[in-house]
């Protein structure tokens, strides 16, 4: 369907004139369609289990054809492999932005948590925790741990910063690193979308307690 | 195979004279034959996956034959949930040892962490952690959660005695449940058994870590 006759904001005159949608309108559709086909996959599968949906059953949700989905993103190994890098790309940028923030390294390290937690309680953060790199196939596993791997760099680095300017209290990075992605990436198996509390208030409180422990201060 | 030629300490005088086992020696030998089972089994479920893991060859590395492995224990279904049970039964026994302790309530929430924490590094926990739900069939999914949920009670009232005596810091039990077991069933994803550190080492890192905060004191 094109959107040549549907004027958007910043809509130029050859939009306007002409009933052949523009390469660019194209592309923004592509793109459209296959974060569509995206966002149903990703929320079948964290509902179902990736084993237990299939292309078919993601294609009736959206009411389009398997071939349709086959078209935009491939098969069904090529879906969960983009719904896993959407969500390990929301998790590399927010490290980046972390790290680019003023203040101390454990004011980088919380900003970081924080948005970690977040992610891990929308669609596709949530997909990269639930999804295990036996179901991908070699070469998509390959890419997967590849990815996560730089989550944990990443994680790591921020609080090597945080042990180095003293603002984190010292200890041996890798197993804190653990301690912390463990922590938040179980927050993918046990948080409902439908609770009480809102994720980013979660969020706050879980990174509070990591930060202060346990014990009185 | 008999074992009434191998006069054992405490046998009595009608073990060493009859060259048929008696009832208990029959038990004894049944149970040991059973635990050969099952530690063969959880070691190739954690190693390879329950599901790149056939009876077979169970049955192969411990050199008898898969209707060997079907008298003592049963179908795979139910080796797996052995193995589960086994390994929910050592974190129930640690709760009800930490309950019972005397001392603070944070001091018995240590106490607990710290073997739940061990327990994780060991075979039979290490593949309660490891263990999807989906992997069960559905009698045995229904026993295998609840006897998760009977965990997360005891952890949740470990917390709440802790809250109340004021050795822990106020807030949601249940959060800090969530992040705390979160932080150590990790463990049985990113450990290796064949690792620098000894697993109590490890254990008594962590949950120094979860109950101090990283942030300095």
């Amino acid at each position: 369907m094109s959107t040549a006759d549907q004027p958007a904001t910043g809509a130029t005159l050859n939009d306007l004139d002409s009933p052949f949608p523009t390469a660019r309108q194209r592309s923004r559709e592509r793109a459209a369609k296959r974060e569509a086909v995206l966002r149903a996959a990703v929320r079948m599968f964290n509902e179902r289990g990736f084993h237990q949906t299939s292309l078919d059953d993601v294609a009736a949700r959206l009411g389009v054809s398997k071939p349709t989905i086959y078209h935009y993103l491939g098969n069904k190994d090529q879906v969960l492999l983009e719904c896993v890098k959407l969500g390990l790309t929301q998790l590399l940028d927010a490290a980046a932005a972390s790290r680019a923030l003023p203040g101390t390294g454990a004011d980088r390290l919380v900003t970081f948590l924080t948005r970690y937690a977040e992610i891990n309680m929308d669609d596709f953060g949530r997909c990269v925790v639930r999804t295990r790199d036996e179901a991908l196939e070699p070469d998509s596993r390959t890419k997967f741990r590849a990815l996560k791997r730089q989550i944990d760099d990443q994680l790591r680095g921020l609080i090597a910063d945080g042990m180095a300017d003293g603002s984190l209290a010292p200890g041996d990075p890798k197993l804190l690193g653990f301690a912390l992605a463990g922590a938040l990436n179980w927050i993918g198996h046990w948080h409902e979308p439908t609770g009480a509390l809102a994720p980013n208030d979660i969020a706050r409180q879980l990174v509070t307690t990591l930060a202060r422990g346990f014990l009185p201060r």
